[in-house]
């Protein structure tokens, strides 16, 4: 079952740059196959939850993403059968540290600190395959405080969900409950602590999270 | 339990270039805060199992790496307190595909396909607390057809063990059966079809692996 995602899952595979007009305005070149990078599940976060800045970061950059929800054991699997391997759809939030991420970029180191703290992975509960009959022509959007910084099409996905798992299981297995996050439409940028981020599917669902400081913070 | 990693573990947090040596032999600076990056619990394989080098790679590079097990959830731990986390430990071996990482680090791309794919974490099964009096004089020992290609101690980690959990939980939560790969001393180097690594802990525990090419893979 899709909705236990959160308690079976192992992994979040995380699609950078696949959207053209959000690598663009990275300044990214448009890639000629998908940039993977992992996120861990504990950094999810339900919907109504805060979303943590961790110190000494003044802010956190938003990505609206939509989320691919594995139901079953994925190896190999040809585009042809890839939606078989579908269990459900989320909507999530890809959390990311920009300035961590600069500096690991430039010095060739991975994403992980940038992408994987607690709480950066925000997400919506399960929406079912029933009511998602396409999932290639939904509307992401996102505010901050109530003005609009994301709205995008998933028509304008560069690879598409079937391509997605059929070549993620190629390279590592996917399991029930793992989780594809398809890439950001663009509009990214800063939150701060005190704001709030609303997001949604149009006419599917929504959700809302605030964002604070993280406090209790080790000091190493 | 710590025996019940295979199962229960989400994530398996590599340390990168923890023994100075080894950052010099790849021509690294020996890092300030400790590299990290993740890899699937699905790419572990069991001892006598096989390493599967991927289409159209002829060789993959081993690393023989002190892997800790994590017994409980960890959040912010003070490293006086990191050891109450620790449930035990086992022998790794963290298999890179180095031309992959090397093209990652250069375009400043994550290294999830370099280190993630499966068969890529060979493990032993686990040490007890007990077998294992002092994990930081351990000596760690890998062979490929019978000669030694790697021998260090974890004596020798720029980065010790309750540092490391004290660092990572302060980043992200760890969780039951949560893996840290702590690095691997010099002395990495290529395998190839057809040839075998051996590896060990000194009078600890040693296991095998066959290398094959992947066989079955997509196209896509
Ligand atoms: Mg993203
Ligand atoms: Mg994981
Ligand atoms: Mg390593």
């Amino acid at each position: 079952m899709a909705s236990r995602f959160l308690q079976v899952g192992t992994k979040i595979i995380a699609v950078g740059r696949n959207y053209a007009a959000h690598a663009k305005e990275l300044g990214n070149a448009v890639p000629k196959e998908p940039v993977l990078f992992l996120k861990p599940t504990s950094s999810y976060l339900e919907n109504g939850g805060t979303i943590e800045i961790p110190h000494p970061l003044e802010s956190l950059d938003y990505e609206v993403e939509l989320a691919v929800i594995i139901s079953q054991k994925a190896r190999d699997v040809p585009q042809p059968k890839a939606m078989d391997y579908v269990g459900g759809y989320a909507l999530a939030l890809d959390m990311t540290a920009r300035e961590i991420q600069a500096s690991a970029k430039s010095a060739g180191l991975p994403w992980t600190i940038a992408k994987g703290q607690d709480t950066f992975t925000p997400i919506s509960s399960v929406l079912s395959m029933a009511m998602v009959p396409d999932p290639d022509d939904l509307e992401l959007w996102l505010k901050v405080d109530g003005e609009v910084r994301q709205k995008g099409s998933t028509k304008d996905m560069i690879f598409k969900i079937p391509f997605l798992i059929s070549h993620i299981s190629s390279i590592m297995t996917l399991l029930e409950g793992d989780v594809i996050l398809t890439g950001t439409p663009k509009g990214v940028g800063p939150v701060k602590a005190g704001q709030k981020i609303t997001a949604g599917i149009t006419n599917l669902v929504d959700v809302q999270f605030n964002v604070e400081k993280r406090r209790g913070q080790g000091s190493s």
